[in-house]
C-alpha cells in the first residue's frame, strides 16, 4: 500500500482502501487506473474494468455488438488517459444459461470493432456461465511518458476533449421511460463512445495530469485533484455540452452544463496543462473550463454563482 | 481467425469458433489458454479467467479468502502451462450488494497470496455491483520459450505434475451433503491449487507440448491431442492419484484412476517430452502416464482393458 495514494470520497473508495490494506505488500497499486510494468526497456499499462447487465447497462437498451463495443471502450479509454498505445485486448465473459452463440459473437464483434479502431486486437478471453451478463475486459498498451492523474499543480489549466453529457441523456431517457426511442445521437454517445486514444497520446507529452471522464466530470476532478493534492476552479459556463445533453436538460428544466458535468460514461479526457503552454492540436475539440488552484475545494461557478454539481453514480 | 486453431469438442467450443469467425482480423487468437505479446525483445504471456459464484463454487463451501486465491490460481495456472513467470495481476471484481467491505478484503487478500507465492503481485483492479461474486483475473507473466499445447508428436512420451482428483473429490462431497466437512487433504486441493510455476519453467525447456488440468486430463488431453494433430494412449494405472481421491471413489464404488481422470480443477501440469530424454528435476512429483500416438484417437486403459472416462463440467 503506497502513501501516496490518494482517492477521492466515497463508500467505493472506502472498500478500495480496505483492499490495499488487506494486499499490504502483495499490492502495487499505482494510484490511475492502469498499472504500469516496465519490462525490456518499455513501459506497459494495464487496465482492467467490468461491465455488468443490471449495474451498467440492460439488454433492452442495446444490441449485443453495443454491449461488447462500450464495455472494451472503457477499459481502452483508461490506456488513452495514461497516453497510451493500445497492443492487445482480453475479454472473460460471462454468459447468461438463455443466450445463443450468435449473442455471443455478435458481443465480441463489438469488442473487436473498438479494439480495430485504436489499432490493437483481440488476443484472448474466456467463457463462462453467469446470472447476468458479465464483460471483463483487460487491455494492454504501451506508453512513452506515462501520464498520470498525480501530477498536476496549482496554475495549471483544465481541459476537456469533445463533449459532455451525451451519454447521461440517453441513460435519462432509458431510465424515465423504458422502451423509448434514444435520438441517434445520444444514444451513439452511450454505446459507442470512441477511447481518446490520439488524443491522450498527444497530451501526454505535455500533461502534467490526465483523467478519463467515467465517473463524470464532478466525480473525477476530485480523484485527480485528491490525487494531484490541489483544488480546482471550473467555469460551467465554458463546458462542451452535446447537443442532445442540451435538449434534454432543457426539457427536463435542468441546467444543461451541470447536467453534463454530473453525467458519466462519455469517457472523454480531463488534463491538466501548464500555463503559458500552447495546447497541442487533436483530431478532436479540446475545451478550457478551468484550473487548478491551491488548497482542496473543488469549485464549481455558472455564471459567476457557485453550483454544486452531484457525483455521477452508475444507474444502480 | 488462424487456420491452425484447433479446438476440442463440445459446445463451449462451437461458441468459441462462433467467436473467432465474429471477429475476423480483430482476432489473434493462440490456440493456448495464454496470449503471447513480443515487446521490447521480450515475449509476454497473458491470460484472463472468470470465476463465478453459482457456476465455479458456493459461498457456502468456501472462506472468501479460498475464492480470491482460486481464483488466481486458475489464471496463473496457465501461465505455468506456457512456461511463463508471473509479473502481474488484475481483478476485476464484481460484488452483490450485501456484501461487507471486510468480505471484498478478505477476497483480496487471498488473491495477494497467491500471487505473492509465485513472486507476482496485485498491480489493479476494478469493482462493481454484481448479482453473484464474479471474480474475473487477468496475469501477465514474462517467458523465454513460451511452451504451447500444439507441438506435440507422435512417439512423446506424457507426464503429470503432482497428484489428481483431490479437487474432484472435495467438489463431490460437498454437492452429495451440502455443508458436509470435507476433508482438510481434500479441501486443501480446491480452495488453495497452487499453480506449478517453477515446474512449468523447467519443463517449457525441454517439453513439445503442455497444457494445465483445469477441466480434468480426459477433457485436456482432448485440447492438447486436436492442437497437436495426433492421438495418445494413456495408462489409468499408472495415474497418480491423491490419497483422498481413492478413498472417495472406493467408497463410492467407483474406479479411483477413472474418478480422478474426470475430475477438473487439479491445476497440475499434463506435458509431453520427447522420447529418450530424462525428465527435469521439479519441485513435485512427475509421473509418466502414456505416449503421444499417429491418428487423432486418444485410448485409455486401466490394466489393458479400454475406459471411457467422461469430459468435465463444471458443477453447473
Amino acid at each position: 500500500m503506497k502513501d501516496h495514494l490518494q482517492l477521492g470520497p466515497g463508500p467505493e473508495f472506502d472498500r478500495v482502501r480496505a483492499i490495499l490494506a488487506a494486499l499490504g505488500e502483495a499490492g502495487a497499486p499505482s494510484g490511475d487506473d492502469v498499472a504500469l510494468l516496465s519490462i525490456g526497456g518499455k513501459h506497459l499499462a494495464l487496465s482492467t474494468d467490468v461491465s455488468i447487465e443490471g449495474t451498467h447497462f440492460l439488454t433492452e437498451w442495446l444490441a449485443f455488438e453495443e454491449i461488447g463495443w462500450r464495455s472494451a471502450a472503457a477499459a481502452l479509454s483508461d490506456l488513452a488517459a495514461a497516453g497510451a498505445t493500445p497492443l492487445g485486448v482480453l475479454v472473460a465473459l460471462g454468459v447468461p444459461k438463455d443466450a445463443s452463440d450468435a449473442d455471443v459473437a455478435d458481443l465480441m464483434r463489438g469488442v473487436g470493432r473498438v479494439a480495430t479502431e485504436v489499432g490493437a486486437r483481440v488476443l484472448g478471453g474466456d467463457l463462462s456461465n453467469a446470472p447476468a451478463w458479465t464483460v471483463a475486459v483487460t487491455v494492454i498498451g504501451d506508453v512513452a511518458k506515462p501520464a498520470s492523474r498525480a501530477g498536476g499543480r496549482p496554475g495549471d489549466l483544465l481541459y476537456v476533449t469533445g463533449e459532455l453529457g451525451g451519454a447521461h441523456a440517453a441513460l435519462q431517457m432509458w431510465l424515465q421511460q423504458p422502451g423509448r426511442a434514444v435520438p441517434p445521437e445520444a444514444r451513439e454517445r452511450f454505446v459507442h463512445p470512441l477511447p481518446r486514444i490520439a488524443a491522450g497520446r498527444a497530451l501526454s507529452a505535455s500533461a502534467t495530469a490526465m483523467i478519463d471522464l467515467s465517473d463524470g466530470l464532478a466525480a473525477d476532478i476530485l480523484h485527480l485533484t485528491a490525487a494531484s493534492n490541489c483544488g480546482a476552479e471550473i467555469r460551467l459556463d465554458d463546458l462542451p455540452v452535446a447537443s442532445s445533453a442540451i435538449a434534454y436538460a432543457t426539457a427536463a428544466g435542468k441546467d444543461a452544463p451541470v447536467f453534463a458535468a454530473e453525467g458519466g460514461e462519455d469517457y472523454e479526457l480531463l488534463v491538466a496543462l501548464p500555463p503559458g503552454l500552447e495546447p497541442p492540436i487533436l483530431n478532436v475539440k479540446l475545451t478550457r473550463i478551468g484550473r487548478l488552484v491551491e488548497g482542496d475545494e473543488v469549485r464549481f461557478t455558472s455564471a459567476g454563482t457557485p453550483v454544486f454539481p452531484k457525483g455521477f453514480q452508475h444507474f444502480r
